[in-house]
């Protein structure tokens, strides 16, 4: 079974706005075995849409629309779908007193266009939108003799994503043959891709019928595994196996083998070992500390930092000493220990972190002229002492400060794999 | 004229990757005078690819492909594209002559498969990729009696763009009506999008050959204007008298007239003030700081700051009294207006900004219990005096630490307007 999803909606046509939807409906549909092989994006154009409709019937088992079924001039989807099939739409009596009652309760007009929401596609369920105005719908048909699955589904993700999860999922899987889907997805940082699948292939080349996917960006590896199994414990026990083959692969390069995200990670294994964590950050600016506080109570273990951008800065906050900056140059080995044990000593963390770097476009001045753009020093002191390591950074100023604190990141994770 | 676009490529029908390429395509059309009308994404099935270029060739002008011209199996593009249109693939002589340069020039042997990437459709001219080894194709054909337009471009986003920009737009261009585009940007903060409509409808819909797009999200409200004309100075003269009707009706709301971010205007007139600034940031975490040290040269103006997350930073590093954090709990006026002013007398920067507030999910404890998640108290000091901002913002903890500091930068932006 394949399914094809069409997002409806001019504005996705411009150079400012991208369908979204997708993606979770892709990732819903996979649960239930079944395929996206196309995605059409449309204007708010009843011939183009009806058009897109007729292909996409031809060649999908399963066609989804997202969008189009508001009260203006511009929903168009409705329409489109019952030309495409050759139906009529009419309207749904409950659904019109269901919008009455709606607009009453919140003590408002309701304007004549309203009611063109509750046209319905002969044959169709109507399926309730708890957080807007438009129901989805939802028909089993045929069309030019082949069985054929269509869904309308509101294009506001809030009003599309239960409406799919809690009305179309189940009906969804109670037409399909039962699959049992089972994933793991296993996360490595600052690793290049091509080490991962040289040593992984091997690995789960083996494993046939589980589809892996490698996904390379922003200085992280996933490796995603999904497999269908007459049972879900079938299922399960195949990724799981293969998982743990890949683990015993990778051991330690792997940060997180359930998902969770590297600073989740780093802020879990300081909170087992009651260790906090503290940052001094020049070239990041702030990214470490924005990184590690956007996880809910991560002031449990980090207690927060200073973001040193000025010379002036790191020795007011830190103590670094001016004439280590003025010999050294503020993006110098030194001046990273400094920070670390700086910030770890002021604040009393148990480990601090020290970030300097040259993020670009411009370049060092002073002391740290002619230093290469994307030059970055990671100091890390705890209770045993004070690392400093050096990284090359290439790409331009957003990726260097990125990466940088991607290695600040598992720099912490590596140190309290050590004990 | 209309475009469709079509991406090619299976990991773009997955939950975890998008097409984006469509983007900057769009953009590079719209430049021309083309609509974009449809965008298609299909995977690397020569039978589905192959419909989908039928499909597009029948219903648009122009049909750009992205994707698929690599030396792989699944790179299928040219053999889709030359099947709809009913033409034959040709090896080009000078094509596989400069492949193997490449490979040689990088002491690389090139495999047998790579010859492929030298397939040309019939009648269509070859285009260079400076960035990889497969060039693109432009060719100017018919189908079903309608003259049509068909590109092919690698898909890697660093390959494409330039091939776009430098052979394909030209290309374009000498085939189509002269077109003369003129656009506008203008952008707020933090105003509701119902809000500027209602104020500018007025105004933008008396000029009907402007296409007017609002866009709003993240605490900012676009408006795009875009026109086109018979020469580019009527396009540049209507857009630009449209935005200054626009610019006298919301005045100062308008933090940009030209494209250029929040935080990019803060810092310039910062800048042209010769005015240093420094944060102590509590719920943000350090996004404040991150926004700003985003932009390059930022340290002319921004100094850094604290990310004081736990209450003994806040006093330990800006002097914020024990006394007012137990008094008044850490998310009050009290300590906003604190942290404001001991980040402005630590640092010596002209103006010190505080943020303190309730991110979520889990509520306040101690003094701060009970209060609402969303309430963010927000402090600006400067030799006038520290004001103090609360506002109530709803949604995730994502979203009211990007508001909080969105309100703090509009805060700054404000007060320098004061003079």
């Amino acid at each position: 079974m394949i399914a094809e999803i069409i997002a409806a909606g001019s504005e996705m046509l411009t150079p400012f706005r991208q369908d979204t939807n997708s993606l979770y409906l892709t990732a819903g549909l996979n649960d239930l075995g079944v395929t996206v092989a196309f995605k059409t994006i449309v204007g708010d154009s009843l011939e183009h849409l009806t058009g897109a409709a007729v292909n996409a019937l031809r060649r999908a088992d399963i066609v989804i629309f997202s969008g189009g079924l508001g009260p203006t001039e511009d929903d168009l989807t409705r329409e489109a779908a019952a030309a495409a099939l050759g139906i009529e739409l009419h309207p749904d009596p409950g659904m019109i007193a269901a919008l009455y009652k709606r607009f009453a309760e919140r003590r408002m007009t309701m304007t004549p266009n309203n009611t063109k929401q509750a046209n319905v596609l002969d044959g169709a369920k109507l399926l309730e939108n708890r957080n807007g105005t438009a129901p989805g719908q939802f028909l089993e048909t045929r069309f030019a003799g082949k069985r054929r699955i269509v869904v309308l589904l509101p294009g506001p993700p809030k009003e599309l994503k239960p409406l799919f999860d809690e009305q179309v999922k189940p009906r969804l899987a109670a037409t399909l043959p039962p699959a049992f889907i089972a994933k793991r997805q296993l996360r490595m940082a600052l690793i290049p891709e091509s080490l991962v699948d040289s040593r992984t292939a091997p690995i789960y080349k083996t494993y046939a019928d589980v589809e892996t996917t490698i996904l390379a960006g922003s200085g992280e590896i996933q490796l995603n595994f999904i497999v269908a199994k007459p049972t879900l414990a079938e299922a399960q026990a195949v990724v799981d196996e293969l998982a743990a083959k890949v683990e015993d692969e990778m051991d330690e390069d792997i940060f997180s083998s359930h998902g969770e995200s590297l600073e989740e990670v780093v802020l879990l294994n300081l909170g087992m070992r009651h260790l906090t964590l503290a940052a001094a950050e020049s070239c990041t600016g702030g990214t470490f500390a924005e990184r590690l506080t956007a996880i809910p109570n991560s002031s449990r273990s980090f207690v927060g930092g200073v973001v040193a951008y000025t010379p002036e800065l790191k020795t007011l906050f830190v103590d670094v000493p001016a004439e280590m900056l003025a010999a050294e140059g503020a993006i110098s080995e030194a001046v990273a220990g400094a920070l670390a044990e700086g910030i770890r000593r002021k604040t009393g963390a148990d480990v601090g972190i020290g970030i300097t770097g040259l993020a670009g476009p411009g370049g060092g001045v002073g002391p740290d002229e002619g230093k290469a753009i994307g030059l970055v020093y990671i100091g890390l002191a705890d209770a045993a002492g004070t690392a400093v390591k050096e990284v090359k950074i290439t790409g331009d100023r957003e990726r260097v400060r990125w990466w940088a604190s991607q290695h600040a990141l598992e720099m912490v994770r590596r140190r309290l794999l050590q004990g």
